[in-house]
């Protein structure tokens, strides 16, 4: 229900700004070579790719901005057919208390997205010295609206209210972020099945989807055990039949466990901590990171890079995402998703 | 809320019953030399340990038997304790449907169980052919009944009941197995508490305890996914900071996974499918499998052996749980514990 769901939410984790003396990133499409290799190679540990052996070589590059607009164009064909069929228009509500800047932001960022796709978008704004019966008035209200399909609490909220008592006002029909406790079980049991999933773990699943990179048997290693990303992304996989590793920050040897994995999920902001030597030639990177790092050259000082170090990572892996431009843009495409399903659901439409 | 917790339901997994050429296990309890050994011994790895050298080192029995009968008597002082402060006797509810002689004989063995540390027992036994809104009915009555803290539906319901439904119509703070999702979503996040921890991985983690076998930072893998073992263990295991891969069906190289671990949990219901050769020595083993295997020389045609090949496991892990004597009776300890929880929380006593 929370909605730390964009990127630079994932930028607060991150312990320090650091510098570190990156060259520019290449984002070259070898899209025939590469992924041809990583296609057929069904067991990269067998043999050691093309892209291991030269330093030319560079892992196809997995475009979420591309995906996430084919998806919000999908997205946008179906509320168009829901309006004309059943005349019922899909609503995410917005919670925002306070007037922190960044909150703002994405409030705004979700507004405009929902927007582009045809989806309602309602806003609730309170002030920094509301109280929580306040902010509970306001979920109550959009539980009731036959209007709202979705409903999002923008975090952090200010810190004289119980966040767990706020989240848990809202309706679980209504929980479009999919971080309800509840939720969570579902993803984690056969069998079941959960009303939403969490959107950047969801995100991060499509792209391995819409790029035909195999999860069945594979394996799988999480880097960060985080509620919203990490956790969710590791249960995810395991439903896909991959057989799934958790790496978090007790772990004692993570370069040597990561270097095991077919496919790599990062989700830790900590800004390129997996090195090329942390991964096994041929693996698919998904990285969830978006860290800030300082860039005098960068009009605003600063850039942001993941939790995979890209340049080195490209030379190894078969394919990877970048940052920007990986999953950032696919957490919104979801949570529209999700809105729609929504939508769906509560009007029986399919 | 199923409770499907007792040894034999395990056996029912289990696609065949398998004669292998077994010799008689040996339980020696080398308990000085080999318990010494496997408490210094932080990186397995590093050391060949002495039991890996030579065929006659045995790894230390992990005593279920013997720690569940202390945790029965630490109940029983408690349950005392609370009587005495407070007038109050935790009560477990118990539904059997049909007339199941496994499940006649589980519900019967709980009711003992019950009455050897003082808890009260209650049970409500339908015919086959009741409907379901009649089990319904004795549901919110124990729902109701404030003398009732746990409530358990014997499985397997018969077919034409719906027993999702059921199931879910068990009050949550009556749950004493765990298996709702709440509880087990609860149980996957960092920063939530399950009200419940399911009986039989907690009885896994409480060995791992008692023994003093560090968990923090180690490596874990679970073989097994099920909701009632294999997937709780996981979480538990992650909640104390151990890094866990989760080893299935689909995984492809069981084995080689298997031997990273120095914590192996199995839950699979196959009679010695882990060997010797897939452990890492100094490994510690839980056994969770209870499988029966042909045997003429036993009175009731058959004996039940574990998911580790004990003979081999025993000369290479440090520590190991017996088929039967191990996890077993741990399981409804903990199905005490979680009944005096219950009662402790509602009357809020502690």
């Amino acid at each position: 229900m929370a909605s730390s769901i964009f990127f630079t939410d994932y930028a607060s984790h991150s312990t320090a700004v650091r510098l570190l003396p990156l060259r520019r990133r290449h984002h070259h499409h070898h899209v025939g070579p590469t992924f041809r290799h990583f296609t057929l190679h069904s067991s990269p540990s067998l043999v050691v790719p093309v892209a291991a052996m030269t330093t030319k070589a560079s892992a196809m590059v997995i475009d979420g901005k591309s995906v996430a607009k084919q998806i919000r164009d999908e997205i946008t064909a179906e509320v168009s057919r829901m309006k004309e069929a059943i005349g019922v228009t899909p609503g995410l509500a917005v919670i925002l208390v306070g007037d922190r800047k960044d909150s703002a932001t994405y409030v705004r960022n979700k507004k405009k997205a929902c927007e582009s796709v045809g989806i309602n978008s309602l806003e609730a704004n309170l002030a920094e010295d509301s109280t929580e019966q306040e902010v509970l008035n306001h979920i109550a209200d959009f539980n009731d609206d036959p209007s709202v399909h979705g409903i999002l609490v923008q975090l952090p909220l200010p810190s004289h209210m119980d966040e767990q008592n706020i989240l848990n006002a809202v309706r679980i029909e209504n929980d479009v972020d999919g971080f309800h406790p509840l939720n969570i079980g579902r993803l984690a049991m056969r069998g079941r099945e959960p009303l939403f999933v969490p959107c950047t773990p969801k995100g991060c699943i499509e792209l391995l989807h819409r790029y035909g990179v195999p999860i069945k048997g594979k394996r799988a290693v999480v880097i960060g055990r985080s509620n919203i990303v990490g956790m969710p992304a590791a249960l995810l996989l395991q439903r896909e039949d991959a057989t799934v590793s958790i790496v978090h920050s007790k772990t004692s040897n993570p370069e040597e466990i990561t270097r095991q994995a077919d496919i790599i999920i990062s989700a830790v902001g900590q800004p390129n901590m997996v090195r090329g030597s942390w991964i096994k030639p041929g693996a698919v990177i998904i990285d969830v990171g978006i860290n800030p790092v300082e860039d005098p050259n960068s009009p605003r000082g600063y850039r942001l890079v993941g939790d995979v170090c890209y340049e080195e990572a490209s030379k190894v892996a078969s394919a990877i995402t970048p940052v920007p431009g990986g999953v950032g843009p696919m957490t919104i495409a979801m949570l529209l998703q999700n809105t729609l399903l929504s939508a769906m659901r509560i009007h029986n439409f399919e």
